[in-house]
């Protein structure tokens, strides 16, 4: 069997970004997936962007072979609103120079890729989507039989009790195109949703900024230097130089690498209106008290608690 | 000095429903605070039928001099929906019979008569509002001038991290006339939002409800029997017999028998759309993680945290 068999294929849908780097890298060094392709959005950084720093980085951990493809740049509804170079940097990985990489990306859509592969890994292909879901639903729109094609789909984003990130209820990936998101949360296949609620109270330090500096793994050190920006932006928040680990929460819980203990499969909606709510991914979290209780004929997990600190585990695995 | 002028008037805007005999009894033991007028609001019950249960448990309680006017039937858009009589019981107050009172509502409407005691007690009047704030939203079209006459507005509502009880994100008297709640919210005056997220963790119990029912008070007993209907209601949730405090918290927190600990004034929205979020109450709490800070221009503070489990303290009081 090739490794690929073995392993469970892994679909990424990232806006490359500084946690997008390091779900990437988490999925790379994880022992029982094979990531098998990749493909930008823009949110984080441009789609373009996003796609330049996804190839450099697969180069630098000497993974060339995984195919890289420049989806949406803009989201179903409206224009890309330029990203957020103060949090994420100019060039999306905090200001970092990774060499260019030497190859191209795809000549066809992330979204066609996604569909390529869907039918290459037919039943089996996972998809860790941790930006905006544009290429996810127009993926869908193309074929809605893909949602039958796919194992599962793990995604960053929403924030179920939580406040939200760019407004009081809405996170960014969601904010950032909700009326993909609702196509993705409504298209039937298995979805298992991160949150800002799990994601934000899981965080690297400089401790562990320190331990990935001084790894002889190349990829480990670029996102060391990458985090001293991530640091800076997140230091209102904690009150010290560290960061939350939204993009690689997604990719642990699709990797088994953590496992959720409290994932209640509930009702959500998202907020498609241009009222207040906007971008809020509404979670049903009524009746929960007495324990996680699955709601009959829901497809969506949403995850509130791991049942380790993602931390020291993302570092481990990385360095 | 007349206790009037003593004690903190209190003009008291609700739905009479179970919880809200439970808050106007709250308000008549409290030491602090005088209840100068009582005006009623379609939300458990209808607002007629609030304001017969409202007479007869002041008359109950030898409290006829308060003055009580039947308010809004519907809510600003829309019908009253006929309200909860699965909670609040067929009567609004758990099928119990109360005698009827001897005497008969106001005259005029329950905007006009917090219009009146505003005037009457001007600069000095404390709003409290535990149905939907219907009412408050007429007298404020009646008179915007209001908002500058009253000291203090405190309501029942909303959910701010907590799920909600009618949606998965609305609490039932915002629910119930979201374009009130925004009227209120915006009208400048100071406005103290109690919502579920502490009103759900404050509960009596049967052994509170014994204590009830031995109480040489009647109007506590009365409020013993009361309970059993609505602890029946609330098993599923709880798991026990018991009930949250929803309205009778706004009745402590305004007549300081407990203080709030954690109520930061933010900024909050209603969703006043026809989206999934019509009716959630939006409070802005991000940036809250490193303690409670106000944010410069907020009137409204939202209470997540009080110094005294309230069950205890409330069942002291009314017996």
């Amino acid at each position: 069997m090739t490794a690929a068999a073995e392993k469970r294929p892994i679909y990424l849908d990232c806006d490359t970004g500084i946690d997008d780097s390091l779900a990437l890298a988490y999925l790379l060094a994880s022992p029982d997936v094979e990531l098998v392709g990749v493909g930008t959005v823009s949110g984080n950084t441009s789609a373009a962007q996003a796609a330049r720093n996804s190839l450099a980085l697969l180069e630098l951990a000497g993974r060339s072979d995984v195919p890289v493809a420049v989806g949406a740049h803009d989201p179903l509804r409206g224009r890309f609103d330029g990203g957020v170079p103060h949090i994420h940097g100019h060039n999306g990985i905090g200001g970092v120079e990774v060499p260019e990489a030497s190859r191209r990306p795809e000549e066809g859509t992330a979204a066609e890729l996604l569909l390529r592969l869907s039918r290459e890994y037919e039943g089996a292909l996972e998809v860790v989507a941790v930006g905006p879901q544009t290429n996810l639903a127009r993926a869908l729109a193309l074929d809605p039989a893909l949602a039958g094609r796919v194992a599962a789909v793990t995604a960053m984003g929403g924030a179920a009790l939580a406040p939200g990130n760019v407004t009081a209820v809405a996170e960014a990936n969601i904010w950032n195109d909700p009326e993909a998101a609702q196509i993705v949360i409504e298209a039937g296949w298995k979805v298992t949703l991160v949150p800002l609620d799990i994601t934000l109270e899981n965080t690297l330090d400089e401790g562990d900024r320190a331990r990935l500096l001084a790894s002889p793994v190349p990829l480990a050190r670029a996102l060391g230097q990458m985090l001293d920006h991530y640091f800076e932006f997140y230091l209102p928040l904690y009150g010290v130089r560290s960061c939350p680990l939204h993009d690689p929460m997604a990719a642990a819980v699709a990797a088994r690498g953590v496992v959720p203990t409290r994932a209640p499969a509930v009702a959500v909606e998202v907020d498609t209106t241009d009222g207040p709510g906007r971008g809020q991914t509404i979670a049903d979290l009524r009746g929960q008290r007495r324990g996680a209780l699955d709601q009959e004929g829901a497809t969506v997990r949403v995850v509130l608690e791991i049942d380790r600190p993602l931390g020291p585990h993302l570092v481990d695995l990385l360095v």
